[in-house]
Order: structure tokens, then sequence, then C-alpha cells
């Protein structure tokens, strides 16, 4: 993505560094942070200083690579185990960081006992996941391209863009490769409490890909379909299921419904780490929920009555029924059909 | 209500002046405002100082009584026509507001040439208009309690308790007669962006009344309807038309569709100044659109891209086909059906 004027990517690999672009600075600070360990790698996926499903899939990888760097030779394997745990742990709803993490820990175990072998493919393995992830959000805008007309008035729902992925955006993947091809489109944001991905990355992205756009409050998304001015939704996904649910930030199942209600479109988009090949229906998806510190204070400013309790599910289910289509690398896919058609 | 156990209203007049809550601070600080004259009560209705449908309309009404007291003898009749406009302005949706500037002026009015006792008739007609308000929510608890279940799980939006109105509350009153009553309830707060009046003032008056109930960002209520833990939704308005559509605050529209796809009975409750005699149905009220501010920073913390245009309509419409009953002080009536049933 380009972000003042110069090529990046959210999550990328740098002498013998992980670097990733600081969510939770954008868009009021630019900065990069550095990992040298696995540790704090999995602390940034927790504290969503890196955040997206594919994004955390590729931090993930890269983090299993560092562990591999740095496991002693006498402790190798067990290093290792423990390091694949502890960044699974991290985050539990997106499939992407099980998969990134998986896939590392899976290829990098073969090479033992060549240990100084095994380093270096944890590293090339890791690279490849996020090239690959980086690349099917190429296919994924491609692909989607097809189902935006022209003049099209989006709705998209928290940030699915080059930030959430490696590079280019699922939704927003979709929605720049729209633009890019000459269609003139307007992008509803709703603004996703209660981190503001959609308010803060989202609408940052746009602003730096010159496509019009505005935030509307969450709840406000009802009215631009009651107003016919919303012609499609698209968003991401946390993971896809084998029979088309999916789970993805909380506020999709609602956008979904709305559409359905309308007779609008809705599709995610999601590229091949997201899906989970061994979770038959979205009920099995476990739901994050995080702080009530998220909903009580926007910076030091209180928001919420203090007495009062708190409940901050991040994610939901939208059912396959809700979904138009399934916007993959290898096409757009009726939902229950996506797992299927994405392996063939 | 009791707040602090003390017994208070939302809007009351004292000493020759008008009192109301400043509902801009609260939960974080209790204050009463104060007002000797007609603009500054214009202005605290424009800035929310004071909000909510019913109590912005008594605060209407005794801004025009203000106006009378404040008005010179040789230009009474235009002093009062400029109040009564200048109030009315100060938020477009909310019938109530006109309902209740209207009702003291014309009644004012009849009064002239005896200015004396027209300033006498201003005061006594305001705190009628204010005494009924709170009555109406009295007679719409009780007449609510016959549809909340015991043990119910409510969801609510925004803050349609006494502060929005001058005492008790319609949707909160229902929910405050249920728990009086002795019923098990439990209420899901949405927190209601931008200006977040579930989570403070909504939350504030649960807590003071002792009824269990939880904050959840706007979008988690598909999450919770599709869990199956949300039995009942119950919702203020601001506009009540003779077709039962309602404006209410952006995002009752949204619960609405939800409740419907969950087969979830969704109640509004409204006394008779949110009734809009005039008007035929929905599309029909103006909406509200408000600052850029409200999105853009929480106190002196930026929320959003900094160079993005937003977004802010304040009230959205629930067609009457989405809701399942309009309770009012005669009982609990098919929406069609409400607006002949509250003047029989």
């Amino acid at each position: 993505m380009i972000i003042n004027n110069a090529e990046y990517r959210s999550v990328w690999w740098e002498h013998g560094r992980l670097r990733l672009i600081d969510q939770n600075k954008l868009p009021f600070e630019f900065a990069i942070a550095e990992f040298t360990d696995c540790r704090t790698v999995s602390d940034a996926i927790r504290d969503m200083t890196v955040r997206g499903a594919p994004a955390i899939g590729a931090a993930g990888a890269f983090g299993m690579a560092l562990a591999a760097q740095n496991a002693p030779d006498d402790k190798f394997r067990s290093h290792l185990r423990n390091a694949h745990d502890n960044l699974i742990s991290a985050r539990p709803t997106a499939v992407d960081l099980v998969n990134g993490v998986n896939h590392v820990y899976e290829q990098t175990l073969k090479f033992i006992p060549d240990l100084q072998h095994a380093r270096k493919v944890a590293i090339l393995v890791a690279q490849e996941f996020a090239n690959r992830s980086a690349e099917d959000c190429r296919q994924i805008g491609l692909a989607g391209n097809e189902i935006v007309p022209d003049k099209a008035r989006i709705l998209t729902h928290c940030n699915a863009g080059a930030l959430a992925t490696v590079d280019w955006g699922t939704a927003l993947g979709v929605i720049r490769t729209a633009h890019r091809k000459g269609k003139e489109i307007f992008v509803y944001v709703s603004e996703t409490r209660p981190r503001f991905q959609g308010a803060r990355l989202t609408a940052f992205e746009l602003e730096q890909e010159g496509i019009p756009h505005a935030i509307i409050p969450d709840d406000a998304a009802g009215y631009y379909f009651w107003k016919k001015e919303i012609d499609l939704v698209i968003t991401g996904a946390d993971r896809v299921c084998l029979n088309g649910d999916i789970a993805n930030k909380i506020g999709t199942y609602e956008k979904a419904v709305l559409a359905r209600e309308h007779k609008i479109p809705f599709y995610v988009a999601a590229p091949l780490s997201t899906f989970d090949f061994t979770c038959h229906r979205g009920a099995d998806i476990p739901i994050e929920f995080r702080s009530e510190d998220e909903l009580k204070r926007w910076g030091d400013v209180p928001i919420a009555n203090p007495g009062s309790p708190v409940l901050n599910p991040s994610f939901d289910i939208t059912p396959a029924a809700c979904i138009t289509g399934i916007i993959t690398r290898k096409g757009v896919f009726h939902p229950r059909e996506a797992a299927q058609k994405i392996q063939d």
C-alpha cells in the first residue's frame, strides 16, 4: 500500500527482524514497531498493535520464525512448541493466526536435527506465507471487481484493508481494484466500535488511495439502507467455515441481516488463510470477549457509567444464508461451495 | 427519579426559573443548570444539555414561559413569536418540542391584552404540560408492564428514561415499573454512538434503580439476538406518525429489523406529546444531521481519520411493519391504531 507516497506492507521481515505498522497509533501517528523475539510479537497481537485476520496470521508466522532463530539447540523443539502455544493463544477468533503459526511450526520441525537449516526454513516459510497472503489479496481484488457495478455505493465494516492483511486488502482490496480500474465508487465506512478501525484505519486507507468515502456511526447503516443509498456490502472475515458461515468483527451480522432485508448483495472477501477446513459451522467458532476498558474510556476520557458492567464481544457469526457470495482468489463462490472450491 | 437518594425531575420550574439536570455532564458530574431567558434554553436544547423528546418538549414549554415573563408589554406578541420560532428550530426531529412550544404559545396568546394574566398562564400551562408528560410516563409504565414477562432479557437503545422525559421514562419507565413490581429482568444497554446516551445515561439510571444490566457496543445487539439472549426490545420515540411509523435515535431501525428477523417483539413507548397528528408517514419526518465533531473526537481525544468526511444522521425511521406495539398511557396498541386510540 502507498502511505505518504512510499510503498509499505503492514507486516514484513527485514534485517532479521519482524517489522510492522503500529495500528494502534494510526492515523494520528505513523510508526513502525520492531520485534526480535516471539513473546513481544504475541503481546503485539494481543494488544492489537497488529490486527486483521491475515495480518495477524503473517505476524504469527514471523513470530514462529523469530522463535526458531532464538531457540537454543538443546531445547529447540520445546522452545518452538511454547512459542507456538503462546502465539496461538493471543487471539482466539481469527483462524489465520492458527494457520500461519502452524504452517511455520510444522515446516520447521521437518528439518530437525539440522537446526541451522531449520532456522533458515522458518524464515523462508514465513516469508512465503506472507507473500501468498498479499498475492491472494491481489487476486481477490480482481475476482471481486467483477461484482462491483460502476457508481456503486458500497458499505464496508471495520478494516479489511492493506493494514489488516499483508498488503492490498480483502474487502478493501476489491474496492481498491475497482477504483483503480476507473470505476466511480463511494464507500460508507462504519466507524466500528469499540476501537474505531473503520473511522481510523479504513478511512485512512481510503484517503491515501483517493477513494470518495464518508465515516458513519455503526448504527447508521440501517438508515442508509432505508434511504436506498447502499448498493453493495463487502466485508472481510476472521474465519470461514466449511458450511459457509463466517466470523467477522462484531456488527457484521447486523449489516448482513439489513442487506438481506433490503435485497442488497452482501459479499465476504477472504484469502486462503482465513478458511478453517476443520470447522463445520459458525456456532463452533470461539468468540473473543475483550476488556471492559474498550467501552469505558477513549484515551483518558471516560465514556460509560463507572458502576455498570460491560459485555464486549469482539466478533459475531454471519450465517451462510445471509451471504451472497465469498470472494476468493479463485473467484466468487456461493458460501456453501467456497471451502471446496478454494481447495480445488 | 431518585438520584443519590433524592427525588428529581429532569426539567422543572422553581423560583421563576427553569432548572434542569445537565445531561452532557452525567454520569461523571451531577449538575443543575438554571435558565432565566428563552434564548439560553434554546441553546441548551441545541447542545443537548437537555435531550430526550419529552424532556425537550417540557424545556421548550418552560422556555416559552420564560419568554412571556421577559416580553416587553409593547412587543409582547412579536417577542413570543420570535421565541417560539427560535425554540422550535433548536432541533428538528422530536415533535414534542413543537408540541410543547406551540401549546404554551397558543394558550398564552389567548389572554392578550391582559399581559399580567397571560404571563401567569404561560407558567401554569408549561407546568401542566410537564406534569402531564410525567404522568403519561407513569401510565406508560403500568400499561407496558403487561407485556414484560418475568425473567425477560430486554434490549433498549439510547436513553428513554426519566432523564429523557420529565420523570419516570418511557421505555425505561416500563422497565422501572416491571422491576418495582418484582419482576426479575436484565437489560442490554446499547451504548448509542456518537454521544453514548445508553452507556452514560441509561446505565446511570439503571444503576441508581438497582436493575441488573450490561452495556454493549451498538453493533453487538445482533450477536445477542443470534445467541437467543434477548426476549424483548423496548425503545422510546422522537415522533410517532399517523400510520404508526416512528422516528427515534439512529440505530433503532437496525434493532427493529433484527428483532423481526429473530421473531422477538419490538415495542415503542411514547407519551401523548410524541404523537404528530399532522404527519402521515415516517418518510415525512425531518432527520437531524449533527456535527462531524461528534464522530471525530471524544473529549479532546481524536477518534477518526482527520481528512475523512463524516455523515452523522441523528435519527432514523422505523416503519410500523417492524413494530409489535406502541405503548401509551391508554394501553398497548398496534402501531397503525395508536394515533387514533390515544385521541379517543
